[in-house]
C-alpha cells in the first residue's frame, strides 16, 4: 500500500526562487527513484495563515523507499538561506465528504 | 474551480483525544456548509519529522466559501491546550509523476 509524504516548508520570500530551482533538481532526481509515485508542490496563495510558503504532498510506495532515497541524495533546498523543511509520513485518519442538505 | 485548504496542526500528545473530539464536531458542521467538498485529516505516523501531529487536506469550492464558514462558527479544536493551527489556501505549482527508467 502506498504512503503519503507531507513536507511543510518555511521559505523566506527572498529565497523562493532559489528554493524552487533546487526543488526542480530534487524532483528530477527523485522521480526516477524506485518507489516514487508522484509529488505535488503546493504554494500558499496568501489567503489564511502565512507561516508556511510551500507544502509538498507526495505519494511513495513505502516509507522505506522514501527513506532510502535520502541515504544517497541530500535535497539542495535545505541549504537555501532560511529554508526549514519538516518531512514526515502521514496517514489519513478522518475523511468527510459533502452531504446533501436534502 | 475548487481550492485546496491545508491546515498544519501542532498538537501535544496529551491533547490528541480532545483535539479529535473537537475535530469531529467541526467536520460534522462544515460538511453541511455550502461550498464544502471534502476533508481528509492526516496523522503523523512517527516516520520523519515530528513537529506536526496532524495536517488536514481539504477541498472547498472557493476561498470565499471557506472563509465565510469561519465567520459563523469557531472550530473548538483551537481552544484545546497547546493546539496551534495554520490554515491557508494553497495551489499546486509543480507536479511530477513516476518516470519509467526504460
Amino acid at each position: 500500500m502506498s504512503v503519503t509524504l507531507l513536507n511543510v516548508f518555511v521559505v523566506p520570500e527572498a529565497s523562493e526562487a532559489e528554493f524552487l530551482r533546487n526543488w526542480r533538481e530534487t524532483t528530477a532526481h527523485f522521480s526516477k527513484h524506485p518507489g516514487f509515485i508522484e509529488t505535488h508542490l503546493h504554494r500558499n496563495t496568501g489567503v489564511g495563515n502565512q507561516s508556511f510558503r510551500f507544502i509538498n504532498i507526495a505519494t511513495w510506495e513505502s516509507a522505506e523507499a522514501w527513506r532510502s532515497t535520502h541515504a544517497e541524495y541530500t535535497p539542495g533546498e535545505y541549504s537555501v538561506a532560511g529554508v526549514q523543511g519538516h518531512p514526515a509520513i502521514f496517514e489519513s485518519v478522518i475523511d468527510a465528504y459533502r452531504q446533501s442538505s436534502g
